[in-house]
């Protein structure tokens, strides 16, 4: 089966390179940013386009691995081919955005991405659906050979992985980064608390999060938390975050 | 030098072994809860007392690891001895809380404990602090045989520490316990994420945070936050939550 790649960034990156490792050539790539096009096709031995228009009459699968509001307009250009799978990789766009071609589906790969980060792409959930049983079929051969772990998820329920992912991802990593920066203003190494950073993720692979929940707000400890309100009265949006944050904690666990 | 523990909680349990693998025998347990201290003095073989008032002459450091708001009230219970050095080991209760006592510091383990989670102690950060140097040499002396990873820090700059763990794990896992909240309210399993959790957590050990953000609210995908917003609606805690990280993030990402 031979594929195009229809996006050069994060998803592009690692899902070409794992579809190459697992025996489906992706034959061409195309990126609104033709640079990235270029330097993807390069890493992965494929041909860069300039103009979607140019994607051959032979490929059999198009993934679109691009922003979510791009999905639709790109997938307008895209010829109507009855014979070509048209995907898409994204958590929180609908299965039916793709409609307008015959053939669709998706693969969302539940985790993130950063070009330069290794993965082992076997581990990733990928969650997968498509317009009918045949071409689901298709997508669970492929997602089995790139993944160990792979689900039929409807549109609805990949929106709601989404937004938990979004929560023990996005909003888990921006607060390693105010961490970052309240130690970088002390003069303080970012070291310090790694090992804490991994624990923390660490200890919820064997129990549930609700019940390894440690720190003031926790405890309902109201002086620490004054305490750290305090030294945070610089930092408005920071102490704002962190005077929420504790109230839905000490809500949480005064109840049970 | 025989020790005393003053607490039976999760960071008293996890030091008192950690002390005693080290050949720091912790001699007596006391606990406010007795059934606690009986638990952990078991456990670890020590003696478990009832009244405070009966640690033995002869213990040569006593540890409150308790709540924060309980040390200065227990820390004055404690007979004025000048041969002993009492310690604490919470983040935020500045050092001069114990100097009614003759000797006095903390150790500060920059870690979180759950009573039945395994730690390998020797690679938790230990902060130290104490009245002056040769008490601080005892200290030293003894967090460098529990810990590969040692440093003094003041009673400021230790809180600051622990305000960026408080952000970095207890707010990371309140968030993981939201996320195994909205997939358990759609039948989802919480495993399917556990990949991008360890992940996110993994990528900081190696680059920046700030570097690795990814996520609707870094790409400013408004038209994507607006659909999570709209799936939150009925959950309007969760949702100002999202709403409001999500416009920091855009924040953030918008000035560079």
């Amino acid at each position: 089966m031979r594929l195009a790649m229809v996006g050069a960034g994060n998803v592009a990156t690692h899902l070409s390179k794992a579809l190459i490792n697992a025996g489906y050539p992706v034959a061409q790539v195309w990126s609104r940013n033709i640079d990235n096009a270029v330097n993807l096709a390069l890493e992965i031995g494929a041909n860069s386009i300039a103009n979607i228009e140019e994607i051959s009459s032979d490929v059999e699968m198009i993934i679109l691995a691009i922003a979510d509001d791009a999905i639709a307009e790109i997938a307008q250009k895209l010829p109507i081919n009855s014979d070509r799978i048209i995907l898409h990789t994204c958590g929180s766009m609908p299965l039916d955005v793709l409609n307008m071609h015959p053939k669709f589906g998706v693969i969302y790969p539940i985790q993130t991405f950063s070009k330069n980060t290794e993965l082992d792409f076997g581990q990733i959930p990928l969650c997968i659906e498509a317009h009918n049983n045949e071409t689901l079929n298709v997508l669970y051969s492929i997602a089995k050979n790139l993944s160990n772990n792979v689900a039929k998820v409807s549109s609805e329920n990949r929106m709601r992985i989404h937004i938990a992912a979004v929560f023990a991802c996005n909003f888990t990593n921006y607060f390693y980064s105010l961490a970052h920066e309240l130690l970088l203003n002390a003069q303080l190494e970012f070291d310090i608390i790694k090992p804490l950073i991994k624990e923390t993720a660490l200890k919820v692979m064997l129990s549930n999060p609700e019940e390894v929940q440690t720190g003031p707000a926790k405890r309902n400890d109201q002086s620490t938390i004054d305490k750290h309100l305090e030294l945070l009265k610089n930092q408005p949006s920071i102490k704002d975050l962190y005077a929420l944050i504790s109230q839905n904690i000490v809500k949480k666990y005064s109840k049970s």
